[in-house]
């Protein structure tokens, strides 16, 4: 296991806004604070989304879309570099009206509402390829 | 979007009164330690529970009751002021003994045992009507 | 309810080896910083799971096993001792490819991917056998 001690500059608490991208938001809200690192915890409901699974033996990515509002029962993931650029690494847990709990990486989604809490973090984080799994992952 | 940095006055480790009810145990510790906002993550497992799920076009909760023990497999969220009271925006992420997961945003549950990690804002948040959602929402 | 006011002493990123279990590298992270006590929050993916879920009538966990690959979606517990060992007492919400989702307490499971954030506390917290619930709680 690889590890490292982390230091926080700043704690912040987000309001995403209707009808924007669920992941983008916090991208944006990282850019706007100048965090190339950092971990966020969310809650929520969006009006539709696109839920990643990982084939780990085709390592590639399937994507599962639901166009339909769920809740955002648990949101939680972090914020680090991609080739460049910000990355939210995000998983959520949605449900259904009647309960039904679903869930994955979420790529995209509608905001109906989004409650963020966000720690940014001093330390960088670099996404890369790693090769056992061929996913890009930091340390 | 709209964000804010926020101060940690605290950071608590509760254990959630078994019998008692799940949200209220999180407004009763802010209550305790004075806080009037904040941020929190629990895990544990409910008698029963009362989930709603916000119908966004009607623009109203809708709720399902749960009447049967679940392991609480994650919650997530926030403490503010609503009308001038102590409010836990909870969701929760529950499980039935063949591992189903049921999901949403929790309004009630009897408490079998909890185990809730409590950071206390400085930083106030109030909640008001959003005119877009119909929801209570701060900033 | 009970709580208590805690320390941190360190915030840790931590990526799960592949390969190896869950549960155990939350522990491996723990003792290697010298934690008795703290709280993470992590997502990523396993290869199979073991998951329990706490009979509240009888008293004992029942398991259940997954094996199959599977995404973290969310998985969020504490660190303390438990007869005098570090135990992590983690739950986690899984998902399918269809985006179905799972939960419970998670015993056992294999790393595929895994990205945990970690507060190390000063706070002793020690698991002794509640009368009530017949489960080993802190406080």
């Amino acid at each position: 296991m690889n590890y490292r001690e982390v230091t926080t500059t700043g704690e912040y608490m987000a309001r995403l806004e209707t009808g924007a991208d669920w992941r983008e938001e916090i991208e944006t809200l990282a850019a706007d604070v100048d965090a190339e690192a950092g971990w966020f915890s969310a809650l929520g409901s969006v009006e539709d989304a696109e839920i990643w699974f990982y084939d780990q033996d085709d390592k590639e990515y399937q994507s599962v879309t639901f166009d339909e509002p769920l809740e955002v029962a648990a949101c939680v993931g972090n914020v680090s570099l991609l080739d460049g650029d910000l990355f939210a690494h995000t998983h959520a847990v949605l449900s259904r009206r009647n309960g039904q709990a679903l869930a994955g990486h979420i790529n995209a989604g509608t905001v109906f509402a989004g409650e963020l809490y966000f720690r940014a973090f001093e330390t960088p984080l670099t996404r890369e390829r790693d090769e056992d799994t061929e996913l890009d992952l930091w340390l």
